[in-house]
C-alpha cells in the first residue's frame, strides 16, 4: 500500500516533476484537521481493532398527533391520522422487544436514545431495555426541536427528558442525541452543565474526538446517516438487501484502514423501522458478517466517550 | 439463542453489574404491549407454525377521473387524461386475470378488497374472483376518503360497497379496509354494527389481535405498507427484485420468530400494480420461496378473522 | 398448471364449498374485458410464439429552451440553460449513433418515434435511422401537448410532423405517439383522417387491438411505463443493472404465458438516456437474453399493427 | 459485429424492401453531429485504447451557512443548521485525506476541482493534493452561480478562486467546472481570456472536442451525471452497490467501443460524499475492474485536455 508517508519518502527520493516539494512545515498545520489519514498510526486504547456502535431510537408512543409517516401527507385539517398512529405504535409493538431479542441473540450490547414521552407511555419496555445491558441515552422529553428555545427553555426539555430516564430505568444518561442532529448554540454548554459526557450529533469524523465545552473536556462520539434506516429504509430509498450491502460496504473500507488508524463505525435504528423482520434479518446479515472479522469490538456510547476522554492520544478539536 | 427468559435467569443467577436487578413485577405489564416477544410462547389453533395472507386490491374502474397515475400531474385543468385511464383498465383487464391464474397456479386462496364501483364497473370478474374461491372483502363505496364524513354519510358509504360487492358476487364482506387505511373515529363502531368480524387498518402488529368494538370482541387483522406493490413498486422506489428479496427477508426472519410465537405475514398487491407480468413473476418467487418452508399456511383474512375470535389465547387489546 | 378451464372442470365436479356454483352465462360477458387470461387460446397470425417491441424516441434537438433536464430546476428567469442544452444534445451526438450500432449487433429493427423539430434540427441522422431498416412514426411537430389545442390546431401540429418525417427520410408514419401519451379527445379522429393505422398512447393490455374510430379500425399497439427508461432511468429510481433485472422479469412472465396467449412486451429508449453506453450495455444484456428464447420475434410497430387490422382474432373493444 | 459501413454495403448489394436507397451525399453532413458511431476509426494520439478520468470536488469548508444537507429543510430562520456543517466537514476532515490515500493505492492521479473559498479555509489539504501529484483545477472563487453575474463579476469570480488556487498550492489551474455546470453566455470568453486550455460543463459527448472560443482553439472534457456520486448517492437513490454495477456497465460498453472508436469515461466524486468508507470501497472496485482491461490510461483532464488540442484528428464543433 502506497500511503502519504511512503508517498513523501518516494516523493523526496525521486522527485515529483514539476510539483513543489514537499517542506517539513507543510505537513504541521495548526490544526488536526488536514492530515492525511495513514499520516500517524493511532489506536484505541483498550486494543480493539476496531469500534462498531449501534443505536436503538425510542421514540414510537413519544410521537405527536399527526407525525410525519409513510402515509399521504393530505390529512384534511381537524382529523386524527389513526392508521399512522398504528404504524408508530408497531415500534413498541413489535420493534424494540424483536431487536431485544436480536442483540441478546447476537451478543452485544447497543444505546438506546430515548425520548422522554416515549419512556413514560411505555415504561416496562424501558426499563427492559436497560435491565438486558444496554445503555440508555437522553433523547429529548419530547419529538420536538430544541434549537429554537431560549436557555432556560432548552434546558428544561433536555432536564426533563433526563429525569424521565433515570426515574423509570434507574440508569443515568450521559450522552445526548437532540431531535434531527439539530442542537442549538446553548446545547453543548447545558450538557456540560448537567453532567453529560458526550453528545452525537456531529458526523464529522469516523472515530471519536474531544472538543472544550465550558473549559472542560467533553466528548462527541459521531453519528451516521450512511448506515440509518430513517433516511434509507423509511425514506423508502433502499430496500432492504441494499441496505445490507451499503452498511457490509461501509465495514469493508473502515475495517482495512483499522489496521492503521483508531476507526469507529456507527449504525443506527430506530423502533418503528428497524424492528421490522425485514430490517432485523438485514441487521442479524450485518453483524454476523462484521463478527465474522478479528478485532472488532461492538461498544455502547458511553464505553466510548469514557475511553476517549481517558485517552492521552485521542483527536481534539 | 439468547431470549428474554434465559437473560432473565442469567441476569437473576450472574448479575448485571451496575445494573438494577429485574423484580417480578417489573413484567408483568397491565396490558401487554411492552412484553417481549419471546417472553412465552403462543401459537396459531389450527396448528400452523406461520400463517401468510396475500391481499389483492380490485379497485380499477373505480377510480374517479383523473385519479393519481405514473403521468405528471400536470394536466391542464378541463381536460380528461386518457392515457392515465388506460394504465387504470389495465387493471381489470390484464391484472386481476393474470394474478388469478397465478393463485390458482400456486394453489392459495387471498383476500380481494373490493371497491364498490369498481365490481359494478366491471361485475363478471368481480364473480369470477369469488368462484374461484377468494374471499370477497369491502372496500369502500368509491375510491374516496371516509374518515371526514358524518356518521350516516359513512354507514351509508361504507353499507352501499358491501350491497354492491354481495348483490354482485354473492359473497357478503366480513372484512373491511379503508381508503389508504384511513377509518375516521366512528368506522370500527359502524363496522360491528352492520355484521363485520375484522378491518385490517392497523399497522402494529405481527399477528392478528382482538379489541372491543361496541363492548363485542372485533378482530383486527393487520395490513402491511412493507411488502405492499403501491408505496414500493408504484412509488417507483424498488425494481421488481429489490421487493422479491425484501419480502423473502421479512419472511426469513417471522419464519425463525414462529418456532415460538404467533406469526403472520401480510402481502399486497393492486390489480393495476401486482398484476403486471413483472411483478407477478416476482409473486410467483416469493411464493414458491415461501412454499419450501415446512408448517405455513396461506390463509385468506376472513379465515384468520375467524380463528382469532375463537382462540382464547389471542392478543386482546 | 391449473388454469381457469381446470378451475371450472374441478369446481364442477368437486364443488367450491361455500360458494355460488358457476353458470354458464357467468363467463360470457358482453365485452371481452372480463375474461380471464387463459379462457381461450390465442396466438399471432404469423406464428411468432411471442412479439418484442422496441421503441426509440429521437426528440432531442427539438426540445424547447430550458426543458425539464437532470439539472436543479432552480435557474433564474431569463437565463439560457447551457448544460442541460449539452444533455440534450447528447442525444444525438452519441445516444441514436450507439443505439442503431447496436440494433445492428442485436439484429433487431424498432420503431423510432420522431418530433418534427428534431428531425429538422438532425435530417442525416434521422434518414439513417430509415436508412438502416427502422420505422419512422410521428411523434408531434414539437415537443409540446396536444392534448389542449382545437381541432384544426392539433391537426395541423401532427401534419407538420408527419411532413418533416416524409420530407426528410421518405418514410410516412403510419403510427402516432403524443407528448407524454396525452392524447385529447380528437386525436384519434384526427390520426384516422390523416391516414395512420394505429397509435400507443394506450397502457391497458399486453397485446395489441383493435377499436372502432370514425367507424372504421384503428389499432392500438400498446406502450409501457415499466419497461421504459424515462421514468426509470431518467427518474433515477433504478440503477441500470435494475432495470435490466425487471425488463427480465417482464419476459419471462409474459414468456410463459405466451404459450397459450397472444403476448406483446413493449420496451422503449430515448435518445439522451437510452443511448449512454450504460443503457446500450444494459439493452444488450436484455435482448440477448430475451433472444436465447425460441419463438420470439421481435418486430416494429407498423408490423404488427398491420398484422392485427388484418387478423380476425384479434380483440375489438 | 454489423456496423454501419457494412450495413451500408449490404445495403447496397441487397436492398431494403420497400426503403429509399442511401446516397452517398446522405453520410457527409456539414457538421459530424450526425455521424453514426463507428463510421470512422477515430484513436487517441499517446496509444491508449481508452481513456478513463476522475474528478474529485474539494468543495467542503467552501459552502454557504446552511448550505444543502441531507438533513430536511425546515430550519427556522435565524438559526444555524450546526449538524449539517459537521456533515460538510467529514469532507476535508476524512473524505479527501481517504480519497487521496485511495488514488495512491490505486496508481492514479485525478481532477480535484477546488473551490477557492475551500482552499483557503484548508490549505495543507490544498496543498497535499497537489503534492501527491493530482491537478488543481479552478471551481469558482465560492460556492455560488456565476451564470446571472456581470462579465466583470464573472471574471473576477472566476480569477480570485484562480488565484487562491495559485497562492496555496503553486499549481496554475487551467481547467474550469461552474457550479453545478452553470456556466452563462461569457464564461468561456473569460476562461480563453484568462489563459483556461478547457472546461468541463458539457454532457454532450463521450470523447473530448475542440471549439473556437474568441476565434482559438479551446477544449472541452465532457463530465457525467451517469457516473457522479452527488446526484446518484447523495441523492439518495443509489446504495453504494447499485453504483458500482451501473458504473461498470458504461464501462463496459464504451470500452467494447474503444476498440475502432475514441472513447472517453468519466468518473466523479465529492468530498463529502464519495470520500466516506463505503464510497472509497466502492470506488476500489470500480478502478481495481478497469485495470483488469489491457489499454486503459487514467489521465488527468489537463492531460487529457493537451493531447486534444495538439491532435489534428480531434472532433472540432
Amino acid at each position: 500500500m502506497t500511503d502519504r508517508r511512503n508517498f513523501i519518502k518516494k516523493a523526496g527520493t525521486l522527485g515529483v516533476a514539476g510539483m513543489i516539494l514537499p517542506n517539513t512545515s507543510l505537513f504541521v498545520s495548526e490544526n488536526n484537521n488536514t492530515k492525511p489519514l495513514f499520516s500517524e498510526k493511532t489506536k484505541w486504547a483498550d486494543g480493539s481493532r476496531m469500534v462498531v456502535s449501534v443505536s436503538m431510537q425510542f421514540e414510537a408512543g413519544g410521537q405527536p398527533d399527526n407525525a410525519e409517516s409513510p402515509f399521504p401527507q393530505n390529512l384534511e385539517k381537524g382529523y386524527k391520522d389513526l392508521p399512522s398512529a398504528t404504524w408508530y405504535a408497531y415500534g413498541y409493538k413489535e420493534g424494540i422487544p424483536r431487536m431485544l431479542d436480536s442483540w441478546d441473540k447476537l451478543g452485544i450490547k447497543v444505546t438506546s436514545h430515548m425520548v422522554g414521552s416515549a419512556v413514560l407511555k411505555n415504561p416496562q419496555l424501558a426499563k427492559e431495555i436497560v435491565l438486558r445491558g444496554h445503555e440508555a441515552a437522553a433523547h429529548g422529553m419530547d419529538w420536538s426541536s430544541q434549537y429554537n428555545l431560549s436557555y432556560e427553555a432548552e434546558k428544561k426539555f433536555i432536564k426533563d427528558g433526563v429525569d424521565a430516564v433515570k426515574n423509570i430505568t434507574g440508569f443515568t444518561p450521559v450522552g445526548y442525541n437532540a431531535n434531527w442532529l439539530r442542537r442549538g448554540e446553548n446545547t453543548l454548554k447545558i450538557l456540560q452543565e448537567l453532567g453529560f459526557l458526550y453528545h452525537i450529533d456531529d458526523l464529522s469524523r469516523d472515530e471519536p474526538f474531544i472538543i472544550k465545552v465550558n473549559n472542560k473536556d467533553f466528548a462527541v462520539v459521531p453519528y451516521t446517516l450512511r448506515c440509518n434506516d430513517i433516511l434509507l429504509i423509511e425514506g423508502k430509498n433502499f430496500s432492504t438487501d441494499q441496505f445490507v450491502n451499503q452498511v457490509k460496504m461501509e465495514f469493508d473500507q473502515l475495517y482495512a484502514e483499522s489496521e492503521f488508524k483508531r476507526r469507529q463505525m456507527s449504525i443506527s435504528f430506530h423502533d418503528r423501522i428497524g424492528g421490522s423482520p425485514q430490517m432485523v434479518k438485514a441487521t442479524q446479515d450485518i453483524v454476523k458478517y462484521i463478527q465474522t472479522h478479528t478485532g472488532v469490538s461492538f461498544k455502547r456510547k458511553d464505553e466510548i466517550a469514557k475511553m476517549t476522554l481517558e485517552d492521552k492520544t485521542s483527536i481534539r478539536e
